[in-house]
């Protein structure tokens, strides 16, 4: 059974808050919009696919309690996703579902209220039942490129916490597995926030899937062993080019891969397309708090006001990049013309 | 002036204990071989250069008390020189110091007992006080290297802490400091042990030059902006080819620097040679304990009982080396002659 990431109970979010694992498996619920919001900006939970679960049923959450005319609703609604869209700028699937909840409020602006907040509502329950459907269908499309006895290299956390479902990149080691293949995977720990640390070696732990932890710098060690045989990692963003942006590290596991002529391979939902972009050069790039590198479990680990950079994300090149594995099937090079194509 | 990080006071190793850095400033007094050997393992003094000085004065504190003939006095050398070789295996300084301190005492074998103590001594003060002059040959040789402006981006702690002066990659920015040139220095934190961002961002921040830290895996995204003019380092251990063995990440930065096209450049002194070597792969490549991986400031950040791979070091091939700055000179390729050459 996939791990209940996020659900929608009693007119609240369930997330499993995710700054806490693997100590600690707490739940938190979010009543409200500013609730979500917080959850959202401090990782408490994460993932582009889960971000856009959270944000639609945030959409409705931010509605249900409305009270006054049409002309008033439709301008709370986007008032409501102009909220939630500045919770944090990279990830697309945030923006996406956002915008399907804006799209039905418009084509509905007429009908009752009542009527309206129940469409939101079944909406959000849509992008939910989808993602489920889509983990799936990746992790059943990504098979052709999995062997059996494959060591798998990947980066953050592409799974179960980062869905509603079994992931992006590890739904194909849990399908994998499922058809009986064996596979090791190497899960770079992924500073500052130690995503790969803290959330994948325990969902795959929990899977049963035979798993090695790495400090991020010791990946290209492994691949100048001949250790690795594939690197696959999830995405926030991918332009119409190719160009994917995908938490920080994963440019430079692109680079290694190249390097080392091993395949890289991206698994992302076509939500996580986003059309409008030439070129990965247009993806905003988030900047976070210094802090998230300098201070470890509430301990400092370096000089007093030492500057930093903390981006959340970096661009891969679509030349680095062997294919992209949606759930409308592989997508591989030319990219520019077989995106449109799959999409 | 440079920080004391080792010296020989009243018959004891007066360390700066570099686990503690840069929260608290503390230093320890090893008195025996013992709790020497223990403060090289547990890296309260590490960097090559820093190791080979403790291990000469810790071979006199090993025979200083002996009482005996001058045949038993001869094998207590050799044990004590085993012993302190046995502490961590990779860089090569720590080995050609115990090697120094051996030969002298072997070629010495029948003087006064107390004669040839006293001389061990001698031997112990003449390789820290070389290192120190060593140390500001590196960083003047490496002059013609730095440029006004240069962004530079570094590994590991290569700097005061790691020798008895100025450092080795680090030497090179405080001469050109001197020189008047100004620099910017970016700092890779350097997992798991975090050498970079405890050790490095401090000393540099104590003599004021512009530093900024990174995670190890926001290199990547740096160069591909074009922010990253070279890559400077120290080595532990370089084999007769140019292959060198350094803390683990720095391959990946070599390979980086590549393909990026930025030049990637060594700083380390003679006696990191091995020219007993013909290529890297011969040089023993320490395993450290998972814990240092999945535990950061006493709490754990990771599934419990998962799997680690945890290599100190790693080994670039002289190909992705542009130069090796030396107290002798700078050496280009090709490697195999010219640092015969130079040595």
């Amino acid at each position: 059974m996939p791990i209940p990431t996020i659900e929608f109970k009693n007119n609240s979010i369930k997330i499993i808050d995710q700054t806490k694992l693997p100590t600690r498996y707490n739940f938190i619920y979010c009543k409200n919009i500013q609730a979500l919001w917080k959850a959202i900006r401090t990782m408490q939970v994460r993932g582009a696919p889960a971000l856009g679960v959270a944000a639609a049923f945030g959409a409705y959450l931010g509605i249900k309690d409305f009270k006054g005319n049409n002309n008033q609703f439709l301008k709370k609604v986007k008032s409501v996703i102009k909220y939630l869209g500045s919770s944090r700028p990279t990830a697309i699937n945030l923006f996406w579902a956002l915008e399907r909840i804006q799209k039905l409020a418009i084509k509905n602006k007429n009908k009752p209220i009542k009527e309206i907040k129940a469409l939101i509502l079944k909406e959000a329950k849509k992008v939910f039942e989808e993602d489920r459907v889509i983990s799936r269908k990746m992790g059943e499309y990504g098979q052709p490129l999995i062997k059996n006895n494959d060591r798998i290299l990947t980066i953050c956390n592409a799974g179960a916490l980062a869905t509603a479902d079994y992931g992006t990149a590890l739904a194909l080691f849990y399908k994998a597995k499922e058809k009986g293949k064996h596979i090791k995977v190497f899960a770079c720990e992924t500073r500052p926030l130690l995503q790969g640390a803290r959330l994948t070696t325990w969902e795959l732990k929990k899977h049963k899937i035979d798993t090695t932890l790495i400090c991020d710098n010791m990946a290209a060690s492994l691949m100048a062993k001949g250790k690795i045989d594939k690197v696959i990692t999830g995405a926030d963003r991918i332009a119409s080019n190719g160009d994917a942006a995908n938490k920080i590290g994963t440019y430079s596991l692109a680079v290694l891969a190249k390097y080392h002529k091993i395949p890289f391979y991206i698994v992302a939902p076509i939500s996580s397309f986003d059309l409008k972009l030439k070129t990965g050069k247009g993806i905003p790039i988030e900047q976070r708090n210094p802090n998230e590198v300098t201070i470890i479990n509430n301990k400092r680990i370096a000089a007093k006001n030492i500057k930093v950079y903390n981006p959340a994300f970096d661009v891969t090149p679509h030349e680095l990049i062997t294919a992209i594995v949606t759930e409308n099937g592989i997508i591989r090079p030319p990219f520019s013309r077989n995106i449109q194509k799959v999409l």
